[in-house]
């Protein structure tokens, strides 16, 4: 094996436990096309999912199947554990193709060498990458199989962590941490938004003294002054002002693993209503923070975020937070565990989440955020860095 | 209008374009789902494309109309030229949602509403992010409605550049040598991957002494040694060593223009192989950007490039480039023209391509590209960088 992110044992469980849940599901098989689930089965690590590309699982073949592009095969020889018979390419005439050509034609090929075109396929209906075309592709190529939609089954597996990928987690919150220290020492008035920008990209991808950054699966995210009510702008040439509140959201990375951290700064003295709005933010989720313990569920974690804020008079309607870990662009959340009314997910020992509940105003926002993990006995932020409104 | 990226009358012809094709292929509207043509249409500028969105535009509502989720509709406002009703918003609870309701749901009240949900409809059948979910998400919940595939029908428009976008493509150029410099300035022996990934990417957000970057749409690739065998692997914490051949592609970024430019440098002497690989390649461009012109077909600057590498007995079976420009992650191509065998579009002054001809062996790679631009006359390559195999 080439790389060794984790030993191959670790993946031939993750395998096995998916075959476990093709089982339980009668599937015969399933179509991996979401980038992190296809390298949490088999280590494939490229930035080539803007083309379509997947990993499959079939209950009776013993290893994964990678089917990508000719030219990322070497991709794949350098970065799974797979053997050399198991990565399958497609021809580039296959891309972007004016010849009525799709890569789901060749997919469906190695669906047929699997002996499973007659069965049921489980595939990820409303991941990112698995288009619409994709679907009706392969439907129209493999009359006798049975589609069925198994979003997020590989997903839910990622929801426990291993030690190891918690040890990746704790790197990148060391990442993060510089990141943001960073970014805090560059924000000041009258330097432009794209200067703080690149002093938290060059932390995040050099690292610490030990260790480099990977790409983050999301940009840093840094609305300020007017944008603030909204959370997914990026930097622009406009200079800081005083007066300006700056929301920061970032992540460290490594070996696609994430932690990400949230924190508000201003420019200048902040307004009552912003240094309130700030301590509500900071009350609320510490105390949703505590009562994090194995067997409570994600729901009542949200409502006492909820109840702490609404003592002081403030709704907020937004899940805050969801389960993360592995991932690429254009997302590091899983998509399965969200903390928000109604999700009635247990938290488990060696679960992760994102906890991060913003107050976005029409006229500012303040948000905050921790990355935690599960323990025996409560929440263990994996960043260590403080928790309050910066002023710059 | 709050940006003035463009003037809002580029716009109005970008959607009066889009209805004029909407009524050739008698379609009564489109639903447009990747990040550029949503940014083309409407100039929405977000990273909110991990939860599902559109523009919709029908031929006979006058604006464009932007769907997205409720805490982005700020983004909205201060990105796009729309009204204020034509910004639709979903609840949160649509959002990775346990309660069975899909953001599609929305769209389709949205597409009723517009009194086209018993027209025909156009999708984006194999855009990134509309996945085969959204797509029968649609069909149940307007089964009186006709979906049509119409793929790429914005991205064709895209393929001609208005003068603006020419200009934000010229300063992503700039900005493209400086990172260029600074990564070829940080690889020697001994130096982490990481760090010169981190010097680039510092450079790209930097941008120059007038104005800073966006991110790009796909992160600076860089495998090195062994890995440039292949294209699409990123950096890791390897040490550079004397021996490695480095393969650098990026791109500068402005208000999401790309100007991608690729070179290759070798750590310490190249061997004869490397130094003659590179002199094809280079040799192999240039006589391929003699023939643009407009007029030209890409299958015909392709067949350039093939015949004069085959002088040298070297065969490559991949495309050599395509159309590009604006662009959101995972791609800055537009998916539309190729240069490759069989595509038989015509190149026209204000066309921009970006030629990447690398010959990736499995000992060792090296590529090297230009993006350019069809003039009157021939090709203007946008970046004005030494063409040639660097040392470090």
């Amino acid at each position: 094996m080439p790389q060794d992110v984790f030993p191959r044992s670790e993946y031939e469980s993750r395998v096995e436990r998916t075959k476990e849940r093709l089982h339980e599901r009668d599937l015969d098989a399933i179509v991996v096309s979401d980038p992190a689930n296809m390298n949490y089965l088999a280590g494939y690590d490229g930035w080539s999912f803007y083309v379509h590309q997947a990993v499959v699982v079939t209950r009776d073949y013993p290893e994964p199947v990678w089917v990508g592009r000719d030219m990322d095969r070497n991709g794949a020889r350098a970065t799974t554990w797979l053997a050399e018979e198991n990565m399958r390419a497609y021809s580039d005439d296959h891309v972007h193709s004016p010849y009525d050509l799709h890569p789901m034609d060749f997919l469906a090929d190695v669906l047929e060498d699997l002996e499973v075109d007659g069965g049921r396929i489980g595939l990820e209906m409303d991941a990112s990458y698995f288009t619409a075309k994709s679907y009706t592709r392969l439907q129209s190529q493999l009359p006798n199989a049975e589609f069925v939609d198994a979003d997020l089954l590989v997903n839910w597996l990622r929801i426990h962590k291993s030690d190891r990928e918690i040890a990746y987690m704790e790197e990148a919150a060391r990442i993060s941490e510089e990141a943001m220290l960073a970014g805090l020492d560059a924000i000041e008035a009258g330097v432009p938004e794209y200067e703080a920008a690149a002093a938290i990209y060059d932390r995040l991808v050099r690292g610490t003294d030990e260790y480099g950054g990977d790409y983050p699966a999301i940009v840093p995210l840094m609305p300020s002054g007017d944008h603030t009510g909204t959370p997914h702008l990026t930097w622009t040439d406009r200079e800081f002002e005083e007066g300006d509140p700056v929301l920061i959201e970032l992540s460290g990375c490594r070996h696609r693993y994430h932690s990400p951290l949230a924190r508000t700064t201003f420019v200048g003295d902040p307004p009552d209503a912003v240094q309130e709005t700030a301590d509500i933010v900071v009350e609320g989720i510490e105390a949703a923070l505590d009562v994090v313990e194995p067997g409570v569920t994600c729901e009542r974690v949200e409502r006492e975020w909820r109840e702490t804020i609404a003592k002081y008079g403030v709704e907020k309607e937004d899940r805050i937070g969801y389960s993360m870990g592995l991932g690429y662009p254009p997302d590091w959340g899983e998509h399965t565990a969200s903390i928000r009314p109604g999700d009635e997910t247990v938290m488990e020992e060696g679960m992760t989440f994102h906890m991060i509940p913003g107050l976005w105003e029409d006229e500012f926002g303040v948000e905050l955020s921790e990355t935690f993990r599960v323990t025996s006995t409560g929440a263990e932020t994996l960043a260590d860095f403080p928790r309050r409104l910066f002023t710059a």
